[in-house]
């Protein structure tokens, strides 16, 4: 990418309002722009990592037979009043976004999908042969935030993963909530972020099985966690099971008895919350009348559960976790650029020309970004440092004169 | 894929409202549900096809330099009011989704997003030198169409591809124009589709010069074009140029004048709108006072053009394009799966072996659906016609003893 036809609008000047590190971070660099209250753009380089990010749960999922479907954005409130969460006594009401069409057909905009799946699922699916299934969607939800805050970490409009497992039996679900829990410390793996799973309350959501996954900010987490100390070597186990991981102690601040944990080693964290699991149970598909044929012919509610990663939202976690005064540290998995070239003086010719070369040869096998642009070095490095791309390839008028470069 | 474990809800069973044969088939394959009325959900088989169509035009786009972007589904009212669509008088106010958040703050669900890419760029593009950017994003839009019909040829959420150009004049904006318009033959040339761009009226988008790009259907096309007959050579002609083009004659209906195509060969045609290009001048910039400064310092606006896809409405006239009695033929570059493998045997342990082995070392390798299922035979056959793979590997207990398969 030449950087002369990006459009990359890094700035010192930010809302005031930014307080969280991720949220000037991100505002800093151009990878999002307010559009207003809770609500943002999201431009090249914040798209960039933003796709690189969902891919990489994408292929996780796909691994353990999950498929990927879009439920609509204008779902219909009947189905909303049908489960009791558009209801006036519904913890999520206030939360949820009404609209209405020209014919007064009233809509909701969703916040997740459980209404929405089991519908779809109940027309899709009849037979007990074809209920064992994972659908998931990576799309945009939205939440009417009375006080949106940290940028994307608590929007309006946020873009989310959701998993939905439908299953036969209690147990079955169960087997599918593991696969999930397991798939979840794989992608975390993956990104090399520290993520520590805990039971957690059920909430509006419903059911009365639920785990939720933090990352570590002891600065500036919204959350509080208590976790047993073994429970890090744990994680990292090839063997890890549900079984085995719910010996230690892991809880979130509203789970935390103290008494349970007295002559436990116990870690108090601050943490941001990135995904959770819940086990429904039949709430859903008994509220949306949602059933399938047994062997018997009966008709029975299939058992289902709802895994959700807040996508924009890891973003921000990430970035809290990995920057340092300059700027942000990409983990390799998502770094929107492998390398950049700087030309640090574009007007000389003998620099353009070896630049030029360089970029044309590396671009081919490569994300690179290629500064081209007039600004100052100075300029130049401190937005390549802001960004934060791994590797700098350095092109100054000495250098190529005798096609040399410098790494940084 | 395993068909056993995917969700692919083949059915005769579809709604009465179905007249036209890509809504009736699309319904059948299992690729969308209906919701509501003029909102669908896209199941694994649909959301496959779509992400590849879209990958598609992407990749052209990307070619020619253009970026992607996300700009959000909450856009604020005020800004559409600004450019005069969301007024009492314009033509598109009653088809657009008006909705308010707790504290009545009012915003707009957008079907298309000129004013938020206008104040996007007016708060990231300061000076003259930044002004030549094309900027793209693939997204769900929204119409509040009063009779949606044809399932997603006219619906109330669609996905769009919509690409915003700035230039410093119109000289420059009209060059922009024209690299789209030749991407746009280069996206409909890789799918495989002919296509005839037509002069079209411009709107309620405003601006004076538009293209639309139609696709020939003349059993069910809603359009009427009228072209002359050698346009169909010109337009494979690799030196293809906007002022080429215009030597001859190609309008839509409104846009049609009798007497100035007398004594031309013209061919009259039923079509189905998939694209369009406007070139809007500066009637978005100034309205919405997005500025640059150019090398004088004085203020100046950009010259814009907006240019869409109907990305699942094209997947609709891809259909209506390309499908026999028994079902969809999948043009190559968008097909769900290379090859199918169907057992016709599932329960014969050498049958189903020698399938397993096939399906094991092909799916590496392939996008690959293997029909493992309990399904009859002429199920099994009728289901590929109706999904449309181009290539079935048939294993029956004869064959798998001999390690032979059919193809079909």
């Amino acid at each position: 990418m030449r950087l002369s036809n990006y459009l990359l609008p890094t700035t010192k000047d930010i809302s005031s309002e930014a307080k969280l590190m991720s949220h000037k971070l991100m505002l800093k660099s151009g990878m999002i722009k307010q559009s207003s209250s809770g609500v943002y753009s999201w431009l090249p380089l914040g798209l960039n990592v933003l796709n690189k990010l969902a891919n990489l749960i994408r292929v996780e999922l796909n691994k353990i037979n999950c498929h990927e479907i879009v439920l609509p954005s204008l779902q219909l409130l009947s189905i909303w009043e049908k489960s009791g969460r558009a209801v006036e006594d519904s913890d999520m009401k206030s939360q949820i976004f009404h609209i209405k069409d020209q014919k007064q057909t009233a809509y909701v905009l969703p916040p997740s999908g459980e209404e929405a799946v089991a519908e779809l699922f109940k027309s899709s699916v009849h037979s007990y042969k074809d209920v064992s299934k994972i659908l998931y969607q990576i799309t945009w939800k939205f939440r009417d935030e009375i006080r949106p805050r940290h940028g994307v970490m608590r929007a309006k409009e946020f873009l989310m993963k959701d998993a939905y497992s439908f299953d036969v039996n209690k147990e079955k679900a169960l087997i599918s909530y593991e696969k999930i829990f397991k798939a979840y410390l794989e992608v975390f793996k993956k990104i090399g972020l520290r993520v520590i799973p805990v039971l957690a309350p059920t909430g509006a959501m419903g059911g009365n099985y639920s785990h939720e996954f933090h990352v570590l900010s002891d600065k500036n987490g919204e959350s509080t966690i208590y976790y047993q100390e073994e429970l890090n070597n744990y994680l990292k186990d090839d063997e890890f099971s549900l079984k085995g991981y719910e010996k230690f102690y892991a809880k979130e601040e509203e789970k935390h008895v103290v008494d349970d944990c007295k002559t436990l080693k116990i870690i108090k964290s601050k943490s941001i919350e990135v995904g959770h699991l819940f086990y429904l149970g039949t709430k859903y598909s008994k509220s949306l009348n949602c059933t399938y044929q047994d062997s018997n012919g009966e008709l029975q509610f299939p058992e289902m559960g709802c895994y959700g990663i807040g996508v924009t939202r890891l973003i921000a976690a990430i970035i809290e976790s990995c920057h340092d005064d300059k700027g942000i540290i990409w983990p390799d998995a998502i770094s929107p650029f492998k390398l950049a070239i700087i030309n640090i003086k574009a007007e000389d010719s003998v620099c353009r020309e070896f630049s030029d070369k360089l970029y044309a040869n590396l671009s081919g096998k490569y994300d690179v970004l290629y500064d081209d642009t007039n600004k100052s070095p100075g300029k130049k490095f401190a937005d390549m440092d802001l960004i934060g791309i791994n590797l700098e390839i350095i092109i100054g008028p000495k250098h190529a004169a005798n096609k040399k470069v410098e790494l940084k």
